[in-house]
């Protein structure tokens, strides 16, 4: 028995930070038929991927950060794909900045939407916000991310979606395993994500020569330890003078990888998914319900940062 | 500035079901005498290092089954160990099986210690039981972790010693990211693992083939998040008829592999770690008070089983 779904990903070359969000969807759009043509049912774009990654500028007026988020979804800039999802019979996963005038609020978030055939499925706000609040002026570049969002409020999300269940998080969740087995713990067989990563760290240059070593590693590991599927897509390439890292991929629940982008730029690349062998590894190796001793991992929800050890002679 | 320790792995080949404690025992000392001569701080032995792996065999009387199991620690048999880590001032640890007879109930764990200079530091008994409770008659070898053991009592531990921060685990716990983590949130620094895996699993062989690199990959993924040295410790080679994984390794806060053992025999690696390597990372990264958000990680300890998807549309 097999549940086959082809999943793509779409990863994005660099984005200028003048280059419009007219200009930008009309890439994803050919990146959308691109995948149509090579059987997938669902893309994954990158995160941020409507813009320049805007967080390593830093700006003194609010009105200069405001003009990177979108104030809806869809809107006249990113309705056409959503008429192409329709049209082809598709689902995208797309991050974006938003700002959300909820409540009386005005809250900014480095959102993701799982858009299928047309429709909003579900929608995610990024959890792990890397980087820094503070300005940096002897830094090449800024990475403003804890300035410019705040904290996700909507939780690991997975959806029923493509004939399984999909996850989404967004770039730096995922070197953070909780963000896995939280969408594990929802019986996510796929899991979607975008990042925008600098291959160069300023201020922690050491692992900078690791970047995709570490990029793979973390959702190899993710995909293994939570028997699902994970895609993962870069924007890439040299942007606004920062070097970001490329390496989309997609990841078999073996922690394989199945599918690797070769190159910095525009690209699609394409794997037929049977998502029985997530369910088949979700009832033997990693069968949770069986293996699983919770009573054991208290401190992992009780604090945030280290404590003492408290190992017992 | 720099906090040098180095640490050993001490990898068994094969040990013959009629082997006796005192002949494996001498075997070990030879890899702490060895160890030593490179310079060793301490040393990782396999998981349940004094005897074959007995959880292969299905037996029908209690007594065949206790005749693997340690009621004391140190004993008779192991007291040269002991006395070797205070002449030598080194420090091991060690797998056993524990038969523990407090509180007028009798108990079986599968245990490990941490020894310095002769002295018991700590204790950890396994929390991830692999395996099966039914016997499989059916099958060429059983894996009855599930029936010879109970679930280990004394949590994730984590010691000062080595001029660090060491923590235990055992085989199956590697492949829980969860394991890690416990560890990593007491500051664990070094992270010291033995195992005794089958490369071929007659109820699950989709992935034999792929048993070295999953091991890796585990280790590798705990080392990087928790920003820890991993030394695991591998009972490898064919052992009463059974192939075992080797693969021994030492891995840095980075991910890296930085040693690893290219034999299925009794060998020793050995890697000079610098603890503040560690601690960087601990401060960069993963920065857990900085990064991590609890709140948002509940279902991680609210349910072992998965749930329904609960993403919001």
């Amino acid at each position: 028995m097999s549940r086959i779904v082809t999943l793509a990903s779409g990863q994005l070359g660099p984005i200028a930070r003048d280059e419009s969000r007219q200009s930008v969807v009309a890439r994803l759009l050919e990146l959308m038929r691109e995948a149509k043509g090579m059987g997938a049912r669902a893309i994954v774009f990158p995160e941020l991927a409507l813009t320049s990654f805007f967080p390593r500028w830093y700006f003194e007026d609010q009105a200069d950060i405001d003009a990177f988020y979108e104030r809806e979804m869809p809107n006249p800039a990113t309705r056409p794909l959503f008429e192409a999802s329709e049209e082809l019979g598709m689902g995208f996963y797309l991050g974006y900045a938003e700002l959300d005038g909820g409540n009386g609020q005005t809250r900014h978030y480095n959102t993701s939407i799982l858009v299928d055939r047309g429709r909003i499925v579900g929608k995610y706000r990024k959890v792990h916000l890397p980087g820094h609040a503070d300005h940096r002026p002897e830094a090449p570049f800024q990475h403003l991310e804890k300035r410019y969002f705040d904290v996700g409020n909507l939780g690991f999300g997975a959806w029923h979606a493509f004939d399984g269940i999909a996850g989404m998080c967004i770039c730096n969740d995922r070197r953070w395993p909780e963000t896995y087995r939280v969408l594990g713990l929802q019986g996510a067989e796929m899991i979607f994500l975008g990042y925008n990563t600098p291959t160069h760290i300023p201020w922690e240059p050491i692992y900078d020569h690791l970047s995709d070593f570490h990029n793979h590693l973390s959702m190899q590991a993710g995909a293994y330890q939570n028997s699902a599927f994970v895609v993962g897509t870069a924007k890439a390439g040299v942007e606004e003078g920062c070097d970001l890292l490329a390496g989309s991929c997609i990841i078999a629940p073996s922690g394989e990888i199945i599918a690797l982008a070769t190159t910095r730029e525009d690209e699609v690349i394409v794997a037929r998914c049977d998502l029985e062998l997530s369910r088949h590894n979700k009832e033997h190796m990693f069968n949770f319900a069986q293996h699983r001793q919770i009573d054991q991992y208290g401190l992992i929800t009780e604090t945030a940062g280290a404590v003492e050890p408290r190992g017992r002679p």
